[in-house]
């Protein structure tokens, strides 16, 4: 049971952390801070802290345990403020879709007596906000955590502990690892995304119209994706920018290959990706990671 | 009202057919035929037919309206089997999604008063086989059809009634207007999906599991799009070929200069795209074509 938690940042992720925190009755209190005031207004309105504080100094005094839930562009700015008043022997932890960015950036602040555990719930939605959070956000879905080599083992077992008290399987890997899985089953998707949308988008106004009408054979799955929040995606291209870049040129040696099989009319060689691809789908949702439900549309 | 209409091919597009024909009330018998007898052990089974007949002759002897629903690549010698058998003065349509390889099939047949008006209902999951057939399927969607000039304009508005009654909203344009938008709508999609299936998948088995494990941050909704059936989608790459291998490049254009734009740390340039996709998804929304219920990894 934690006395305090504190969560600076409450977006998509640091909201539902907060919605998840209550129903777990694994901590007493738990209190806020979004540097953006009408964001705050939403948190006092629907109810979604324990105390709400106006600096992050008063967040984090008390706190056994801090979330940052900010954009990874504003997670420098976040720790900084914070740096001087976290209670000694507390664990600082974060909910970022990067870990190596962050991971150097508390290097240089050079911590004493402080665990410094860093985290990733694989999870979202293509909504942004604290309105578009929920407590079932985490359920059944995996947190990564990537602590240090010398952080304490019993402070990695309460964090772990949090997450599964909010409905999360956790996974312990070193943040190389989290970033490579990372830049394949979320960020190189997302790169394609937002790309196909360009694509489309890029025949004039004259087509426009009918692309849209049509997007229900496939394109509009991939509009989802790409209407998620870009100033976070904007941080995690830049923050794992090596890795995105190599996945990127991995997919265009595939898509080029691809293209000659198509030009070939080599039915062989597409039938055969397109059932490793099935394959890999029923993997999927054996793990329990996607539902096996036909998709109409979402209706 | 159609007095007979018949079914050649009951898979997922047939089988819907059928189904929403009954809910229409606007014809009196729908006759099936398939060529595979698993599928019609199941027609049967599920009662989705007025009358199953064994050979492609019985079926289309007496009707006044023929779909064809077969894969393109069955399209021809589904053609063959009937060609002789047509009823004078009765209409010939299609479900295909790709219009320009059955259009030019038909007019090898030089058929004589018979109305070919080609049709391609966008709808569909990535489900295939009879049972993933639903009444619903064609409900808000869009029915292109795509007849020539000398084709009566009673028969294009008997086509177009029978797809209202269906649920079905109905456009007219030509088969090449057809395939550039379905390019961009729906192939370009399919090939982008499985490839980037393709990526994750080949970085060998170490890191297989892990990449099944977080599949929930994007790649998840990739799978599903890639796993629509085989087959049909073989035939619709071959089929659309060109068109889809320009809408590739344009694709790996854009793809590279967004990587330029990560490698250089270009912000103004990613938000830029995140902004311009962000209001696309929001046009697509308003068009009725998607939800904007978020995606929780559709539980």
């Amino acid at each position: 049971m934690f006395e305090q938690i504190s969560i600076i940042g409450c977006g998509l992720i640091g909201s539902s952390v907060f919605r998840a925190l209550k129903k777990s009755n694994k901590v007493k209190k738990v209190i806020t801070f979004d540097i953006d005031k009408s964001v705050t207004k939403i948190i006092e309105k629907e109810n979604l802290s324990d105390k709400i504080v106006s600096n992050p100094k008063e967040a984090v005094i008390n706190a056994d345990l801090v979330f940052i839930s900010t954009p990874i562009s504003k997670f420098e700015s976040a720790v900084n403020s914070i740096k001087d008043h976290l209670k000694p022997g507390s664990i600082l932890t974060d909910t970022s879709s990067v870990k190596k960015g962050p991971n150097e950036i508390i290097k240089k602040f050079k911590f004493k007596n402080i665990s410094w555990i860093p985290g990733h719930p694989v999870a979202g939605t293509e909504k942004s906000g604290p309105l578009a959070g929920s407590s079932e956000l985490f359920k059944n879905r995996w947190t990564i955590l990537s602590p240090g080599t010398n952080v304490k083992k019993e402070d990695v077992k309460k964090v772990s502990d949090i997450w599964e008290s909010m409905g999360s399987k956790v996974k312990i890997m070193s943040v190389s690892e989290h970033d490579q899985i990372l830049s394949l089953t979320s960020h190189l998707p997302h790169v394609i995304a937002y790309n196909i949308v360009k694509t489309s988008m890029s025949n004039g106004d004259k087509l426009k119209g009918d692309i849209i009408r049509y997007s229900a054979g496939g394109l509009r799955d991939f509009t989802r994706i790409a209407a998620s929040d870009p100033v976070m995606w904007k941080d995690i291209f830049i923050d794992n920018s090596d890795l995105i870049i190599r996945a990127i040129e991995n997919f265009i040696k595939n898509l080029t290959e691809f293209k000659i099989a198509i030009q070939e009319k080599d039915s062989k060689k597409l039938l055969d990706i397109f059932k490793k691809s099935k394959e890999f789908r029923e993997e999927i949702i054996k793990a329990g990671q996607d539902t096996d439900k036909p998709d109409f549309g979402r209706k």
